[in-house]
């Protein structure tokens, strides 16, 4: 059994791991594949996310999905060989946070491949993973893997239009089109907004947007931006927007094409350090700024949406590489260009595809 | 019929004001009282609020109170003698934002006293005063109408607590003890919130917002601010917060201090200029930052916790000066060491009453 | 200039109408086509609504489009020959439902073709109608004034979406299949609930609701109410219901198939008298049961749902009758096996499309 | 140790109970006082709440307070000797109610004293009850522990005013001025409601309620109905009704006095069977019917209501009864001319203090 483990700055090795006996509510499950993610890649690429560095062997990842592989005496309802989509969140349940159903800000979070606690929270680019049985959602035979593998990316995105409430007809701009924009905008069309704008400074994820992923319009920023200029003159166009770039610029350039009561979600993450903000217009215009972090119920949402392909991802797969050629996934990973969404076949013999220009 | 006039900067004439006959939906009123806000005080010392230059002359004031003294034809539930609250807000009822509920954020507002459109939107200081009869909210004969002109600043304080929904049970806190920050704090209060703590920089508003003003704790920030590291030490401690202060330090010494998922609104004005926050603290932490402008239906809210106490707001009241001595009073106004709020008696023969140490 | 005027049960009229001058902010229409509603079809057969009893000549009709005739001298924004939809209400703007952004409870309200006030407030069937011009929403030319017609039921489901809140990812059920279930249906499919479940004793609206409005489901209760017991069985299945066929059995059916927690809008109107409930399941399982009436917003959310197509009205049109045959056209109305909206074409010389089995 | 234990109906008995050893999570408690509920009363008086027939002996009593007697492995924040709330919610934590935060509506609740599943859920008229961990609420050495057990209705009665949202400024109405409706009366006035009126058709609990409880008004509805009359005639009054009595003719009387929009909190459990309402008001005034079923977090916040005596529920003390004389205080509990709340004194050799006229 083996894992793709981080032991620090562009230090990626693909080792065995232990497994330890099962208590009774957990799983042990074979995962099938994984998700880079814009955390994994920081982890790679600086040794640590934010504030949190790696400090010991630090198996990566949190989009995973598999198959149950070995099941707890309280984990009835399971049996070895479903498929199963795999929420890497495994909240306590009993602070105040998770008893107002706000799991996601839990104070003792397990979220798979962090470094944000220590021991580390070892992820889910592993062989042989353990989880509590509660993450394990079981999903019918024919449900594509890999496809599936996408469950925890969209159900940031639905969460954070949830986080914006009722989409109904409403205005919405997502700014930045990777992953998470993407998955955001297809998530608002999902909710109903009559228009859906995507931004980015790449064409490629663009036109993927606008051709699958639910844009209305696209705005090329490095480019057209005066089309924001538009926006502003009019007063304000959009009811909702959705900042997904992790970029100070982009932020601020959300407030002036906003209608005045209009709502931000901050889905993002920026660069470390303050991001500056107009807050006489925030005041005046009475604008809503929201921070929206990871997913709660969302994640069972994402995974309905993905076995029903009500919402399609696989406009955003963007190939797969062998368990054993994990670190040329991470080199490939952030070549936005030809890039959305990256994957690593977990187990030994998966088959390859990589990313075409 | 005389008004108190801003000419610009530093440049106050109470001079004389012509009246002009009233359309059906109109009614004159004797301004009995009015209170010097902020923006008045800025209006004086730099000529200008924010970007809004005085470009003609301008009778300021919009914290006002009065009698009626001549209806228009269609305002057959008024009488000249009736003895008014007086709404500063005139929204056109029509555009989006009126038909959302929102008159607070009207496309075309006319509010009183502002340079925020030309021609100017003249205000409230002034011995006869024609406003749209919807602006005049009658009330008891026996109420006291220096009291009542705080209607205006309270309902920004209750409009304040609207903005951050139900707080029964909530821990609260309010940076800035101005004559806003009090009336939020009394607001919050009054809707049930379990702790309120009061800021500022001056102790004789913190002994007031404990003694009247429904704090439970206060913080000079000047000298106690390791109260806040205790409170950001214990992983956040508010479920609310209001920025009454205007400053950028206020509002970023707030993030720490909240809990995951609580709410900052923004009250206050800010000096120009983009402030700093931690954005990543309000995603990961899903914080909610919300601007708060004005008020709506809570004006209404405001006149009736004046006249039945529910809100005592006499321990604000710091002095009252004759319309001669408007000039003086503005001078004054920004003594926060002696002063929450000073008024203007607006009719000739009113009495003085100085604010005294 | 002809209208469709109800003199009583069963004594309908195609009569000619006298017009006015317009004031400066009306505007008169040549109404297009007009659609039979529920309450047209209760004027017509039984003289009354509710309670409302049709007591002087009423014009019927509130569901229609048509083409500016001529504009108010402060309707600068319009001109003869636009193609617009019609909006039924005039609200006041100015009482405190206005002011809350609830135009559709107005305590004053104009609502097309209601005895609900006298004198009456004549209808929309006429040749000629005079509007308030914020009644007008201009529409491009090549909209389809049939479809457009439709804008008024179909802002009624987006209503009672709208009153339910956020359905994205919700379970839904809608008891019902006349127009505004089958409106309502597609508004919720639109919104982003995974399952829209559609009912109704007719199999003919059924097949359209699984065909053409966006139910995932359907269920013939005249023959399939098993099904409800499996739901009710598995402790409850739905997120929340809209009960669209105004009768108390639908409605006390939707209790016990509710999660707890779950939502019933009540959004057909039932026969007069009480309709017994079963409040304790209400009160120990937290069920919120709520009202919906009309529209305010949604009217425009409608008019560009329609244009756009984004909801595609055609499959629910069941033909046109010349105004001459007016009557015909109210009496084939209620044949639900073969009808789900008909309409009249309200100028001279207009196609008839009768239904067709 | 012994308790109090229901047999069937009119057979309660006080005998001695088992202990079992604690496992890590729980905690053994010395019970101080119990107050009798309406359910209570139901058991003892017809062996049955609703359809729950007691079908073993059951302990009854959730309204208790008590001493820490002996503490689990993991326990490790309280220690024997301690003062503490007891709740008597003891929700599973991990189905999907609870992980929405809506623990009252647990698939899988143990609560205090419920025949609602079987075996039955033993109650906590107790003198040794045994509790997992996180329904143990320390408080301070100086509380009252006679007041602290009024902490659980107290709590049904923050809820069902956190079911409505915020109430500042609100006009509300509670009809039936029992424990509940008292302590709900208390909670909106908390909460800032502008006008809180109480009905009942005994006058000494409205005499409690204007006295005590925050009611600016009350209305004896067996001899002052007409008041209704006059806040119907004006199209309604209230903004927010809670339904406290139970009974269906009070549930009903609520429609016409409520202001268009307005809520309905159903807080008051009815006799068996359907309730008559008048859903087509409901439906064209968008009036909102919620049910609110026992609390959550608003236990905590009920607890520190009491600690601090922001909320003095000493008025609704009636009396307490030795436990050897349980029965009598049943027989007493439900003269609600001299009676709101009985308690019984649950350790053996505490005080009595029955009730006086």
């Amino acid at each position: 059994m083996r894992a793709v483990v981080c032991h620090g700055r562009h230090d990626l090795r693909v080792e065995p791991v232990e497994t330890t006996p099962l208590a009774a509510d957990q799983v042990r499950v074979a995962v099938a594949f994984g998700g880079i993610c814009g955390s994994d890649m920081h982890y790679f690429h600086r040794g640590a996310v934010g504030d949190f560095a790696v400090r010991q062997p630090l198996v990566l990842g949190h989009e995973i999905s598999g198959v149950v592989a070995e099941v707890g005496a309280a984990a009835t309802h399971l049996r070895p060989g479903m498929k199963a989509a795999l929420d890497p969140s495994r909240p306590c349940l009993t602070c105040a946070y998770c008893r107002e159903g706000r799991m996601n800000l839990c104070a003792d979070m397990w979220f798979l491949g962090s470094a944000g606690r220590f021991p580390h929270s070892q992820g889910g680019f592993s062989q042989a993973l353990t989880l509590r049985m509660d993450q394990i959602i079981p999903v019918p035979d024919d449900t594509d893997l890999l496809e599936l593998s996408v469950a925890e990316p969209l159900s940031v995105g639905l969460h954070a239009v949830n986080r914006a409430g009722n989409l109904l007809g409403k205005r919405v701009i997502v700014t930045g089109s990777g992953p998470i924009g993407l998955l955001t905008a297809r998530s608002a069309a999902l909710a109903g907004a009559a228009q859906v704008v995507c931004t980015d400074i790449e064409d490629a994820p663009l036109a993927i947007a606008r051709a699958h992923m639910g844009a209305t319009d696209t705005v090329n920023v490095a480019r057209d931006a005066a089309r924001f200029d538009d926006w502003a003159a009019a007063g304000g166009h959009f009811d909702v927007a959705f900042e997904a770039s992790g970029t100070h610029a982009a932020l601020n350039s959300l407030f002036p094409i906003l209608r005045k009561g209009g709502k931000i979600v901050q889905v993002g993450m920026c660069p470390p350090g303050p991001a500056p903000i107009p807050i006489n217009m925030l005041q005046a215009r009475e604008i809503e700024l929201l921070g929206a972090f990871r997913a709660n119920g969302e994640f069972r949402d994402a995974v309905e949406a993905i076995v029903t392909r009500r919402i399609d991802v696989r406009p955003i797969l963007s190939g797969t590489f062998p368990i054993a050629r994990a670190e040329d996934a991470f080199h490939q990973a952030g070549d936005r260009s030809r890039v959305i969404k990256l994957h690593i076949a977990i187990q030994d013999g998966a088959i390859q595809e990589e990313p075409t220009a």
